[in-house]
């Protein structure tokens, strides 16, 4: 009884219905890897094996007592550690939040993943405060990339990244507020959701900022994503941001295909002039989808500011009284930008949330013309661990929030984007799929058809 | 041929209809009346004589050529000038914006009420940029209360309830964002209808603050402000908060009476102890509306800090060019709180709309038990011009901010409330009768009530 620890999870929930493995070797066996690659990768901050094991036991009882079982039965998954788990202080990649109590219960997408039967292995490293694009931590120490462990994974959602590219969980969990999940998926060469803003109830994790905070999954297969989508989904009356909006399964549609859709490629903002990486990915997805057209979006620029300063004045309003009592207790990268944001004045969020409010209009108009919209999610593959610059168009900048420059507009007004990668001779990075808001199915279906035709593909990478 | 100034709108426009009278006398009476009152009560800063003297003629000559008349044809309005008035610039009781080119077109609410034949005859005095409770003007001088010309109008629509009570047009326009038509009608003892927010558009009127600017009318009986609301009804496509919620008449269930309607006194923050005149105006109202039961609004006092944070952010965002450029041309009371408003951190403003939301998820709560609630409209009857302070309480505080004690929480999560008066032995006090968003029906058919059992009633003041 063996499996592939890459395989996908709907494979694997496969081999434990049909009785070919046991959920517990299933979890037997990620346990062991993650013992044995979470040194290189630091992925897995937590890892809850006995509850695992538990689980997958109870999965086994259930169907040696032949009960049905749920669609990812035995698959085994992780979430970004600013999900509650119950009995763990919930760290959002924090040393303060250290000293919370430990939860009493789960997230409510962990409780929805976990009521399909898929197996929780433990909680991931990230970003503190999930106030980061690059994965690295003071307190936790840095994520690594699963393709060059002297690379970032990318974050603030570095060890969802890591963890499934790394083949130590083939489902996991992240956040995205500007980027958060669309990052690592390009540094780490997956497959990454953000949905629709208020589509997946945020209910028991740690926010960030709350106007722009996404939970999605990760996978290295799209039907997985898919899977993981459509369980997760349905309001929440305690996350108000979450509409009661029914679930809309998109697995049925999923292999529909994308003809008859209008897909164009961002231009002006995010053009790739002097990316080759990112050129060469978008390249190959307006390819693989046949797109010729081009799209200016115009004002993704005055979008990313005001992702800026909102996510600064949110998120340093949230933690105001701690950083009064403990600014020391910080992580360094993550103190300044949230005293800077203490420090905003109100008249620059009113202006923000106003272009906000402008640049969601135009997109409306623009999308009564179009389907999808393509764009990088990355302007190059994962820089070295404790990089700082970048070179961009000529210019050195940055590298922090540069990692998010193409991310960012896009979240800013909540629409639905599935990060899909691509390797050339190297690294992988990752390209963006963009929708309507609610549209997430038109995303996946493009994301299908691209792993279909071998455009996009996570591949394995050489770890222990 | 001749008219009471005092008469109903709708009388005058049964006279017009009915021929006792041509719109054309109309208006001349109500022109000279300006002519002699204005002087007084300060509440005309711009008279539309030809404007309005040429509409009435055209009136009388479809009138004498058998067409039909629209339901308001002939009766004189008037409005605060921060709407648009075709042909004068909009001054929104401001030095500064005297130099705006003159409006091309009139504000939408002016266009439907001369679309349904009312007349205008000007614009109306106002505190500066509408921040402001008393109606004094630094600009344009104070606006006097017609009950008694040495104390204030209350702002900062404070032309349209003086000009309304001083018999110099039967309905007016104003605007609230924090109490501004509601502390006027108090003050002058006229009814005034804040309707919910986004219920009425706001187009080609000047802002103050985009997330709290209400319009609505002023009259002295409650069948025309029905009428005049039913007619300004219907949502506008350049107004984004205004709803495309479809015109909801009230008039026809105007007379219902209040049988059946759950009817609650505000207690706790909203008590009147040691404020005679509003406990014995409020105490009135609940015998008029059967009402016994207290309600405990807990968070009204919340809910008024974050007006205060919300008002003050996004109205220095707005005038930020005007303050760099031009601080000394601003009326000194509102310059510096203008100033302090550029100033505030935005994770004040953050914290604020997360206790507006708090505030009204609660009383959302409330209003699955309650159907209206009373409570006072202002602490005291009109205070005196350029008086600064008020005892309140057993505490001498200053008298500007806390003529909106009692308004700013309501008008901070957007309910509808009519501003009904109460005349006791001396000058005239308001009540606010409020109820869930949407239903101005009730709050009306309730002001019906009062008006026809003699609770409330507006009276001609004794003027030239």
């Amino acid at each position: 009884m063996s499996i592939d620890v890459f395989a996908p999870a709907h494979k694997i929930a496969a081999q434990v219905r049909d009785g070919e493995v046991t959920a517990e070797t299933v979890a037997e066996i990620f346990l062991a890897r993650i013992a044995r690659v979470n040194s290189v990768v630091n992925a897995f901050t937590d890892v809850t094996a006995q509850r695992a094991l538990e689980q997958a036991r109870g999965i086994d009882t259930a169907r040696a007592a032949g009960k049905m079982l749920g669609p990812l039965a035995g698959v085994p998954f992780a979430a970004k550690n600013l999900f509650d788990i119950a009995g763990l202080p919930t760290k959002a990649g924090s040393k303060i939040n250290r000293e919370r109590a430990p939860a009493a219960r789960d997230a409510v997408l962990i409780e929805r993943l976990t009521a399909a039967g898929a197996v929780l292995l433990g909680g991931l490293n990230m970003g503190e405060y999930a106030y980061d694009f690059t994965g690295e931590n003071a307190h936790d120490g840095p994520c690594r990339n699963p393709h060059d462990s002297a690379r970032m994974a990318g974050g603030s959602s570095s060890g969802s990244g890591s963890a499934t590219a790394a083949g130590l969980a083939p489902l996991s969990l992240g956040s995205d507020t500007n980027g958060s999940i669309r990052v690592p998926s390009s540094l780490c060469g997956i497959f990454g959701l953000k949905p629709t803003y208020g589509r997946l109830p945020r209910t028991r994790s740690f926010p960030f900022c709350d106007s722009l905070d996404h939970l999605g999954p990760f996978a290295r297969d799209v039907t997985d994503l898919a899977m993981a989508y459509d369980l997760m989904q349905g309001g929440d009356a305690h996350d108000p941001a979450c509409t009661q909006r029914p679930a809309e399964p998109v697995l049925p549609s999923l292999s529909q295909g994308t003809d008859g859709l209008r897909i164009a490629v961002a231009g002006g903002y995010f053009s790739t002039d002097g990316m080759p990486e990112a050129q060469a990915a978008v390249a190959a997805v307006a390819q693989g989808l046949g797109a010729t057209r081009t799209l200016d979006l115009e004002g993704a620029g005055i979008a990313r500011a005001a992702a800026f300063l909102i996510t600064n004045s949110e998120s340093a309003a949230f933690h105001l009284e701690r950083l009064r009592q403990r600014a020391d207790d910080f992580d360094p990268e993550t103190r300044d930008r949230f005293l800077a944001g203490a420090m905003l004045p109100a008249a620059w969020y009113v202006q923000a949330q106003r272009a906000r409010r402008w640049f969601h209009d135009e997109m409306m108009r623009v999308f009564e013309g179009v389907d999808l919209i393509i764009a990088p999610a990355t302007p190059c593959p994962a820089p070295f661990v404790g990089q700082k610059t970048l070179e961009l168009r000529g210019e050195t900048v940055p590298l922090r929030p540069n990692l998010g420059l193409f991310t960012q507009p896009i979240s800013c007004i909540g629409l639905p984007v599935a990060a899909v990668p691509v390797f050339g001779t190297g690294l992988p990075i990752g390209v963006q799929i963009i929708a309507a808001p609610w549209r997430e199915d038109l995303c996946l279906r493009a994301a299908f058809a691209l792993q279909q035709a071998g455009v996009c593909e996570a591949r394995a990478p050489v770890l222990g």
